[in-house]
């Protein structure tokens, strides 16, 4: 087991009709911004929800953080945050209005030009502004960790930073949100969460015993509650499992002690990026050839997980890897997804060119639980992706 | 799944030297009461690496917190702290001295006579002197939750108390220290660490799935490792595994959304205040009378806790419970324990009685999961374990 620190001062408050405690949870006397997406909240109940328990409180509104939220639309926020002198933040929203808010958080207060924060990945302990959750759409655990992933417009970069000053303070998940949800953003968490898990599992034996059952864990039950929860969102039952699994599959927890790969995510971001991919849709595509190209240093752990994921059998290591990826590509078409970048766009021909690019540019060589992703190895699992 | 709050701001530092980090953990200029116990941290070396990390810092010692730490001895430390004007608590040892810390740390600015913290159960949110811990014997996962149990020698009685204020700021967890530990204690750990697991877990079927696999991966690592770790408590594998299984099956994790029991701890208690016999022999005497005696509500996650962990097989529900409980007294056995009271005291033909009166006085009529351990239960559980 390697030495970690395990650090999440989020307080996570899980269940039904849990939002009217938000009037406990914000200090006392708060100048609020919250900040919301597209407006999905004002359908399904969630603004009329959030406003009646923070009666009292002076609130300004800001809408419209979009999917892959943008450096620019932020950065708008933070100039109201300044010019009226809020204090709090409150996200209402799913993965990317809260990853939206950790920026704003960073950038209010960041001395200097904050493109550096996304640029130089600079690590935010401090001088943050505190924020709370309302979290309406489960799925990248955003709710319970102090990571984010921005997009810039003006070079189409995804980048992702964080730091221990961006914890939420608070973070209200209640499952009955995910009743009104569309069933591609059902499919979307379900395949973002279960790929989360991977990223921290997936990689080599070792002997963090007790990590690997967690991991195992979450994969059982979001495989056992998938392909139902996007059918009947309504069953609170299926709903609850669904959320706390999205949470505790990147709430830090599971990647304690243990080698993490996360090459999936990188290329992913760059298919977002350069498609406007949904981002689980991207981990689909590119896990399982991931899987395949780092077959020899993998297939261990593939194995280990085809046994105790999907009850695989067979008389070698490779038969009962090679089975679990199979098995891994069926789930993921049993949730909906399309698993080639030309599902998505008819011009993906020069896909792993830009992404090799890209990588380059970033002076990025290898990537991976062993740093043997190469770039020639990114070539070949983008190119098995077309 | 029940509504629940998940908040836990300790700073677990886990691994091989991480005691070297504890100058950075210390507040600085803290004048800090270094709290131990019966001195075996001078023995296995960790007084010394300490007090090398602590170089600079004002420190004013207070050893021999004994075993079921005494509410007599623990008052002696407010008494020095209050005196000499500390501000921070840094307790070295297992879960008697951190359990210790917690009642000092809420004893030392309490209004009031601090007998009254563990006679009403007082929640203590605020107002309690900050502490971390030196974790060297891993049991109880009192170095990363909130509660403890303190003894009154005066009248014999073991009381629980907590609240958020008492998680240590940081707890440092490093899996060496478990080489010098004498076997008893390793083997008391692992079946304390097991039955931790069992309160939050052996209840009935509920929808928590997650919650399910979590409990049954702490379980399955503690089979796994237990036997083995108390012979060799030098291989690190085992000892990190250990000590991080000790540490998940309390920190708070996996009783959020499901029905816990606790009536094993309960009886036990009255076990340890009578006889002295060590906490775990006393959940390893009364755990399987009690799931014995509740069979007929407890017999649906028998089963299933048989099948996963025990991976029995047999026809019906009543005889994998059955099967289930067999497995457990066995496992029990193999990590050294003897399960029944007279194997500890000759002196055991009132046992009953004093239990049931003692619960009587308090104004106790029921446990469990489902309030049905009622006294007359606690009766034949306990005579089940003459």
């Amino acid at each position: 087991m390697l030495n970690f620190e395990l650090y999440n001062p989020t307080n996570l408050i899980f269940g039904k009709g849990q939002t009217e405690k938000l009037g406990q949870l914000v200090p006392k006397n708060s100048k609020i911004l919250l900040a919301y997406g597209g407006g999905s909240i004002f359908k399904n109940g969630v603004y009329d929800q959030v406003k009646a328990a923070l009666e009292g409180f002076e609130i300004v509104e800001f809408g419209g953080i979009e999917p892959n939220p943008r450096y620019e639309t932020l950065m708008k926020a933070v100039t109201v945050i300044r010019e009226q002198k809020l204090d709090f933040i409150l996200a209402v929203g799913g993965g990317s209005v809260i990853d939206g808010v950790k920026f704003i958080s960073a950038a209010v207060h960041f001395d200097g030009n904050p493109m550096e924060i996304l640029h130089k990945r600079l690590l935010i302990k401090e001088n943050a502004m505190p924020f709370g959750t309302v979290l309406t759409l489960p799925a990248t655990g955003s709710e319970m960790n102090s990571g984010a992933v921005i997009t810039i417009n003006e070079t189409q970069e995804k980048l992702s930073f964080g730091g221990s000053a961006l914890f939420p303070k608070f973070s209200i998940c209640d499952p009955t949100v995910i009743a009104s949800l569309p069933k591609r953003q059902l499919q979307n968490g379900v395949v973002d969460a279960f790929t989360h898990v991977m990223e921290q599992y997936l990689t080599y034996p070792h002997d963090a015993l007790l990590q690997d059952r967690i991991a195992e864990g979450i994969l059982q039950t979001l495989v056992e509650i998938g392909p139902d929860v996007v059918e009947n969102p309504t069953d609170y039952k299926l709903a609850a499992n669904f959320m706390w699994s999205c949470t505790m599959a990147l709430n830090g927890l599971i990647q304690k002690g243990v080698p993490t790969d996360w090459a999936t995510h990188m290329i992913g971001h760059e298919l977002t990026a350069l498609y406007e991919i949904d981002h689980a849709r991207t981990l689909a595509i590119i896990g399982p050839n991931l899987y395949r190209v780092l077959f020899e240093t993998k297939k261990e752990k593939l194995a280990q997980y085809g046994e105790r994921i999907w009850k695989v059998t067979g008389e070698t290591v490779e038969e009962k890897a090679t089975q679990a990826i199979e098995k891994t590509v069926q789930f993921f078409h049993t949730m909906g997804m399309d698993t080639k970048i030309s599902n998505y766009t008819l011009d993906y021909q020069k896909t792993a060119d830009f992404i090799v690019d890209r990588f380059q540019e970033r002076g990025w060589k290898a990537m991976g639980e062993r740093q043997n992703i190469t770039l020639e190895k990114v070539r070949e699992i983008v190119e098995m992706s077309y």
